[in-house]
């Protein structure tokens, strides 16, 4: 079985530090946070900026100064959101990419997200796909329903998709795939064969999920953007204690943790098509 | 296995006279076509209306019109569309409710709908639950991807939704879950037990999806709203064509159709909860 | 969609003419049988042989003069039993290969067969195949559960299969799988992608089993073997009323039925491997 | 989810000391190593006797010896074996309920197992059970196949089976359902709602099965009976080694080990029914 690519989420764009006081909101925290992930296993940290009051940003200045600030501490991969929140317009969400960085999400389908709408068009779907192909950034294809996976499908058929595809199930968000084990059976019997494919499991779901994508030979995303618990009523003391836990449990089950050439390598980032 | 429930669902929001010259647009043509279709096997029509230049309308006049007709003719359950088109605001989706109508759909989720968006937040789902509650309308609870299923359990728990539950799959939109085998195996395995399902199979889905539930103790509908031909490349010649086939399957099959008031009985349409 | 293979499974080893009184017993009636069937619309004939006395024989020469006299009438292709019954030895149950017949079954596994046991153990398994391929025979693979593909797949890997590799799934065996839709899809989900299928419901699966195999693409076998009825509480008049129900419904669904030399194409039989 | 049950399998009747030097053989070593993993978190000890060459034996003297040392170290469940070896008669494998266990195995159907048959009729499995029911043995129905689940659903339908009812699938044996844990799901979904379950992982699968079933509310067995290393090519020190992981991972997931009087309310031993 390959090895194991941890992903760490670190902020999203919806949890507060009322919630969660170890919440990185300053790019010094974010970069600082996404180090000591890298430390505890990471290979990928997921990035959303924030604003100086805390609020969700897509501002391609503080995602460059983010990108900077990581890249000064450690190799690990970098990768923007282009989900930003549910508030920020198309336009804003792929500020990132203009920083040509080497991975970003791409949200390939519409759902319910509680009370509001995570919209994601066909028409901007195929936009953001093209403009990475352009900018040579490797997509992580973000699926909550199963529908979206047809939506890539599609992609690859236009071209527009490199080998491997790499897809991030995002499961258990209220409104959208919910995280049991059948229901993740049922996403991965659904993509090419020779795919990779992470899972971020939302609140409860996020160590379940995580520990069943181990042992399936999947990767793994954590993180205070999907999950602010250590356990049932206890808060994680940082993104970083998530990761490590993965990494330990990866390890205990006999599968090695990768590091950032070793994620690039079996992403294929960087590499021929 | 209790007798087969068929529903024809006519018009649709989508479909033209230049593609189906046999669409009923006018209320006489759909209330003639729902005439037909009972004849043909159906319990249960599902009704969208047009203007007078064919254009959707959610108008509750036009309604009413329809509905008058209809009951004119037979005693098929009529069940008016409060999912309308992409285009119309909660609003006007909600009109027809005023008819109080026997039944009516219930969309349970967002959904990219080719390039367009189905919009259907928490909150609208909600009430419209609410008001079909208060008018004791039957919903037909449409679900287009898992977690819309979620969605509905959510207004059970409220208390919004009488027994049985009843859901209608709509597979093959393009941008949601489609319509093999093992998508509909999976939405059946995760509603509550003693509920009951039809499946709306979009395009070439509708055939093999209407006999796969004709097996599974599902229900069926079919009509031009969903697909417009009799089989590859020959369009039908009218719903009433698409329903008798489905009729004719089903006893083949050894199950019985069932006649309006028998659907009522499954359905629990006016009964006690 | 290729071409439906439909076989019909005359006579097996344990229905009885007191159960059903159009079983053919006698080589005589065997041969008319098939050829009834093959004008129904069936091209594989799926053949055990009986003694006088209606008692299951594996007897070369009642295998041979029930080849011959089905080749005088018609170009169906000639499938004996190696199955035979639970009380036949394994080198009773291996004497029709002598006659180098176009196919054979073999039976992958062992399994409670109700108050019996049907014994197939990896030695006999094993010593099948080498035959079949040593006389160039095109296995039709019998799977009465999910170990058994397993089985064969080990014969695959000591390069005894040609392809496609052809399985028979066998369900409703009492102590064995069930034939319930969910169960034919967890097979089908296990074998590799090239290969054909065929299914085998027995009693009250068989019809079922049957449809949903001609939407998936599998092929379909029936016969007094399987099931005796026609519908519930009414037998089947012949074998053939059976096939032809089969080919009439595969028509409706818009599959076409396969001829006797369009089958062998399917199955590559006599082709290169 | 309720706390999780470990059952040590300590022996069975295939390993040898030369595969393994830790496997207890002695009646003194058998007892020796249920308490070591009794320490370790096992609340079951399952056994497999063997005789002074160390063959494997049913011998009710035997068994008694082992149960006797075992009462005297600490309270575990004893559950003795009744399916012996592949070469036992069932007048043999059925000795060890004369000393009315609190629990025993009953293997619910015929497999094969390697070279081996694994051979349980109707007639022996029916037997069995009415011999537990009337000696108020908890059964630990052994599932090899989907079959297997039918047959003691038939028990239950006869009403030899107390509540809940408990299984145990044994995954991976050469022959039998492998352990991919789409096989496990698809075992778990045809099990009544409120069952009890166990997973025997078989050599490679007994760790992510075991895992897979701590995150899915099952329970789990471990030992050189199923497995003989700790990790790839690296041989356990003791079954004890082998418990005490499952015990650590479980209790990092979240879930707490059952201790045996935890264990008998969990599967209702000496309870009412
Ligand atoms: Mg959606
Ligand atoms: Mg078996
Ligand atoms: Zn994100
Ligand atoms: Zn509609
Ligand atoms: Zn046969
Ligand atoms: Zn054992």
């Amino acid at each position: 079985m390959e090895k194991l690519i941890i992903t760490a989420a670190l902020t999203g764009a919806e949890v507060t530090k009322e919630q969660q006081p170890a919440l990185p909101i300053s790019p010094e925290e974010i970069a600082q946070a996404a180090y000591d992930c890298y430390l505890a296993g990471a290979s990928i940290v997921h990035v959303h900026a924030r604003d100086q009051k805390g609020n969700p940003t897509q501002s391609l200045d503080v995602y460059k100064e983010i990108k900077e600030k990581i890249e000064n501490r450690c190799n690990i991969i970098f990768q923007p959101s282009t989900g930003g929140s549910v508030y920020h317009t198309f336009e804003e969400r792929r500020q990132p990419l203009e920083l040509n960085p080497e991975m970003a999400t791409l949200s390939a389908g519409t759902t319910n997200f509680g009370k509001d709408i995570f919209l994601n068009t066909e028409e901007y779907i195929e936009k953001f796909a093209l403009e990475m192909k352009r900018r040579k950034i490797k997509p992580e294809i973000e699926i909550f329903e199963r529908g979206h996976i047809n939506n890539a499908l599609k992609l690859e058929k236009m071209g527009l998709l490199g080998r491997p595809i790499h897809f991030d199930f995002v499961m258990g968000v209220p409104g959208a795939i919910p995280g049991e084990i059948d229901d993740l059976l049922y996403l991965v019997s659904h993509i090419p064969q020779k795919s990779t494919w992470t899972v971020a499991g939302i609140g409860k779901y996020e160590l379940s999920l995580a520990v069943h994508a181990i042992l399936m030979g999947g990767h793994v995303r954590v993180g205070f953007e999907d999950n602010i618990y250590f356990k049932k009523g206890e808060l994680a003391k940082s993104n970083a204690q998530l990761v490590e836990r993965i990494a330990k449990i990866s390890l205990e089950l006999g599968r090695e943790v990768a590091r950032p050439e070793e994620a690039r390598k079996i992403l294929n980032i960087g590499g021929e098509e």
